[in-house]
């Protein structure tokens, strides 16, 4: 566990400070009963920067989830099964956790309504709550008789010395040959549907659909390319919030052509990053009756509230969400390349792997930075997608480890070693799992893996009706772990951008019913069922694929068919499977893809020079069966 | 299709008295520009009453599903795809058919907005509209400056000159042999429960509740055994509503312990049926702060609102909702029982058929009058559990279709024939589908039926954990449809009464993310996938399936599994089959279920002395391959 040898953090005093601050008419009116510490950042973003980790700077949690709250008497802090163990080693003893999806444990609103007084005001800082968190809290709060408030001021950051600077990173401009469409084409789609809906302006919050219609990336938050920005694009309208320092650079005000404009509706104007709400007062305040804007359910709630209720009209997910999940031709192309480079980057690994585990000195960390090493030796690689996955035997049952030093296991020819890792390049985003054996594995890991396999390739190649939502497959993906009694308790797939964040919306393969939208071609999610056995090993096997259209015997109703292609090549290790659990439909299947990861990577590494890694892919995709 | 010699109903001069009434202060302080007739009736019953078909008065239109909206100028009707035909024979045109599922048609509300003039007030009954739907409508209306309000006279009532009376039928009193709990055990349960969240009074509006709360059945709704009636629950008292002339019988007083009950608390207050309104008002009354009413949030409208906000629970579906649908073992043994007198009277209509047939008199209509006399000879016979779907050819495409002189079709060798038929006994409810062939069918049928086949099996057969959802299981119904290409467009499952009706909540299988429960031992749902060629034949299979623990090989985290044991035991035609299509298992299913068949229903046609029906169940469940 990522958290054995951590020591709690001291929050006596921090406390203290925050239950002055939290009666301090400096920042508040009146005195609030409790505060309530949100984990995300001002764009509900999943991954976050060290300025906006306000939830471990108060209580000591890293996790990346999480909810603190403070009272006078009480602090709490809510996460989940994940992170039960390491928040508890995290936190001293002025927190209690709060242990979610256990019976016993309330909920942050019937907590609250436990213990407070009469009356009492719960106080939140509306940039970071979501407005339908904020929703439900409110509407909670009050049928006890108490209420939720926004403070404007944050009372962490009120308290917190040495919080760092939001970062501003170098924007980096992507032309055409990356992404298939202008920034301007982008915007003209978007207002067709706007118009549509007789929408008048579109408030967007999410800092990849910033990225991906503007064309830019950055590098504010680790892992995912992109930069703190808000946007406001109306009809004839498009306001852009961002740091102004980082428009100063040639490069960036050409590409958005800040000093000559070609047409006068795709002027981009410029606003510093913290005036949106301001402007999106003005801009509130110049509507006519029934003009309406729309905003992210899941935008901040001060931004939301901004917008009068007769005018804003919510969504669960937006426009660009959907426009951004389907990969145009460019984009597809991209990423396939992007594929190709990280197939070559560790089918060398796992060649020097196979050399080096014998000598008794790979660790989970330096396998993790051999792979970094490899992947950026190739073409546009910017960095990794995500931190790397990389653990030996029963490490590999923690769903979410992060190899540290005090973790730190060797890579032996006698356990099971899973490696999920992933890169950003330029022209597109990866993430792989693959788990493998380097001596023998037992009957026991090689019937499980098989399991997994099996459920790997039922969503891989199912055919299924346009207009399927990806919940409807996650089934598939457990049928055989289920018909033995095993399972796994995580989704089955999520969805993944192009040079941007590696999960995103509003496609994905989950039990969980969201509001996922429809698959459809050009729309790329990852596939990635696993099995975890506590103490033991972990299981995963993890493509990413591409929806496309399938062509079955039928077609009914002319509704079309769907199915998926594989945009990772990496071989699957035929060791630790158990051939006679195959049909010959699956068997079929691995042979395929094998064949496909052998040409394909087999011409890049040749192209590349790369010889060991040749051979090792030829011997690995040997048809077997 | 049902309608086809219909003629249409003339309306403009109820329309005419309609709009009178909409500006007469008799019912209304103030005129009203729309009127919304809803489809259901005070319990929101799926089965109407003809008392409550007010829907069909106004516009002619008697499907299950639909709602008119009538405005001073425009008269609409909104439906789905399975009734788009029908609808348009039955109305006239004064009436606007709108085919929801349809891209271009409107939404009631945003049709409304669309040409209401500005200020406009929109009237419904709200004892007919649930409380859910209400909030939708009012708030859509609202937005736009209209108000939706609630006209306690019901306008169709007032116009309606020979409306017939509320039915109030003989009540049936069910003893322990039957249910296996008293009504005074459901209730100490249900209180257990309303003691565990804390509830004290819960608002009984489901007339299926009632009943299984009861035990006690009606007949006042045709197929469904249930009586008009709510009920009341606090933690010691029960009030019960009902027309007081069906409380006379000594059998009926004696069950519910009217005149010497043995508890305080367990005492029975009888209130008339329409008195529900003032006493939960007088409950309400007396109620201290924080006391909290649990009420479905699909109650009426009206009856919800009497109880102040801060005091609501609304729940999205009841305590009793889910204590029915687990079934103890009494009811259990009960449906077995009811599946194996059906299963008898099928076996004796399908050797009828195979030598009525060639003969050229057997029609749908008549088979569906041959399957309702066999059934009636069976012991605790008390009526069909739903208007027998029979029918050949290209009638089984409709999927809800019911054989009417004017489309009632000849059975004969060549074509496909499709009976969906069912049953209310005391002791259980059935509801079987069975497609046949009594000539040669096509290789195409055939490959289809196979299909079918394979969805079914794929259900029945699963192996699933503890804690599933039923819709994360309607994928392996149509996997094998969709890899060719093919699919059906409706739910897999449905949950099945005992003695009550036929369809039933909390859960399901089905592609619609509704809010079902998990699975759990006891419930009883339907497996019934299908594939329809417009034009040319029906396929569905049908059983009714008990959820039972499963003991697969390993017991992830001790979650324990579940899989599906037939209660239906009728064989499935191994003609229609293409056996190349089916693998090993599904070959051993279909000879291991035949078996069953075999056994069960032999004995049992042996004990009834019915010697054809016996050798025709022999023959056709001999294992083949």
């Amino acid at each position: 566990m990522a958290a054995d040898a951590m020591s709690p953090k001291i929050t006596l005093e921090l406390l203290r400070q925050l239950r002055q601050a939290m009666k301090n008419s400096k920042y508040i009116t009146e005195p609030i009963q409790a505060y309530i510490v949100p984990s995300g950042d001002a764009h509900q973003s999943e991954y976050i920067a060290p300025c906006d980790c306000r939830r471990e700077f108060i209580c000591g949690f890293n996790g990346s989830a999480g909810t603190a709250i403070v009272t006078e008497q009480h602090a709490a802090l809510w996460t989940d099964g994940r992170y039960f163990l390491q928040a508890s080693q995290q936190m001293d003893n002025n927190w209690t956790l709060m242990k979610m999806g256990l019976k016993e444990t309330p909920s942050q609103e019937d907590w609250l309504i436990s213990i407070l007084p009469e009356n009492s005001k719960v106080g939140v800082d509306p940039w970071i709550i979501a407005a339908d968190q904020w929703k439900n809290m409110s509407k909670a709060l009050s049928s006890a008789g108490h209420s939720l408030v926004a403070v404007q001021d944050n009372l962490i950051d009120a308290i917190w010395e040495d919080r760092p600077a939001r970062p501003s990173t170098k924007l980096i401009t992507l032309g055409l040959k990356f992404t298939g469409l202008t920034w301007q084409d982008k915007v003209t789609a978007l207002r067709g549907k706007m118009a549509e809906r007789k929408i008048s302006w579109f408030v967007v919050t999410a800092l990849d659909e910033i990225a991906w219609l503007f064309n830019l990336r950055g590098s504010d938050i680790e892992y995912n390319p992109v930069f703190f920005a808000y946007a406001i694009i109306g009809i004839s309208n498009i306001k852009l919030f961002v740091d102004s320092k980082r428009l100063l650079g040639p490069a960036v005000r050409e590409h958005l052509e800040l000093d000559s404009p070609s047409k006068p509706e795709l002027t981009i104007q410029c606003f510093p990053y913290e005036s949106v709400y301001m402007e999106l007062q003005a801009v509130c305040a110049a509507l006519v009756p029934k003009e309406k804007i729309w905003i992210c359910d899941k935008a901040s709630c001060a931004l939301t509230q901004v917008i009068p209720k007769s005018h804003r009209s919510a969504i669960p997910y937006t426009p660009l969400c959907l426009a951004k999940a389907v990969k145009n031709p460019t984009e597809i192309q991209g990423m396939k390349m992007a594929h190709v480079k990280d197939a070559v980057a560790l089918c060398e690994l796992f060649a020097w792997l196979e050399k080096e585990i014998p000598k008794g000195t790979v660790t989970e960390i330096s396998v993790a930075d051999k792979a970094e090493e490899l992947r950026s030796q190739q073409k546009d690689f910017v960095g990794l997608s995500f931190p790397t996955i990389s653990s030996v035997g029963p490490n590999g049952a923690i769903i979410h480890y992060r190899p540290l030093p005090e973790t730190n296991r060797t890579l032996s020819l006698n356990e099971v070693y899973l490696i999920d890792s992933g890169a950003q390049y330029l022209d597109g985003t990866t993430d792989v799992t693959r788990t493998v054996h380097f001596g023998t594995p037992t009957d026991y890991e090689k019937e499980c893996f098989t399991y997994v396999l099996k459920g790997h390739i039922a969503v891989s190649a199912a055919v299924f009706p346009n207009g399927t939502k990806g919940h409807l497959l996650d089934s598939f993906a457990r049928a055989a772990l289920w018909d033995s009694g095993l399972d796994y308790l995580h989704g089955t797939g999520h969805g993944v951008g192009c040079f941007l964040n590696v999960h995103e919306g509003p496609c994905g393969i989950s039990y969980k019913t969201f509001a996922d939208e429809p698959l459809e071609a050009g729309m790329i999610v990852s596939d990635e069922p696993g099995y975890y056995e506590d103490g033991s090993f972990g299981i995963r096997i993890e493509n990413v694929v591409l929806v496309i259209p399938a062509k079955p015997k039928y077609n009914y109703r002319n509704r079309g068919s769907l199915t998926f292609e594989p945009l990772t090549l990496v071989p699957i290790q035929l060791k630790m499977i158990n051939t006679d659990m195959l049909t010959q439909k699956e068997r079929d299947w691995v042979n395929d893809y094998h064949k496909k990861c052998r040409e394909t990577i087999g011409a890049e590494l040749e192209r590349q020079g790369r010889k060991e890694a040749l051979d090792w892919l030829i011997r690995e995709t040997q048809p077997t069966f």
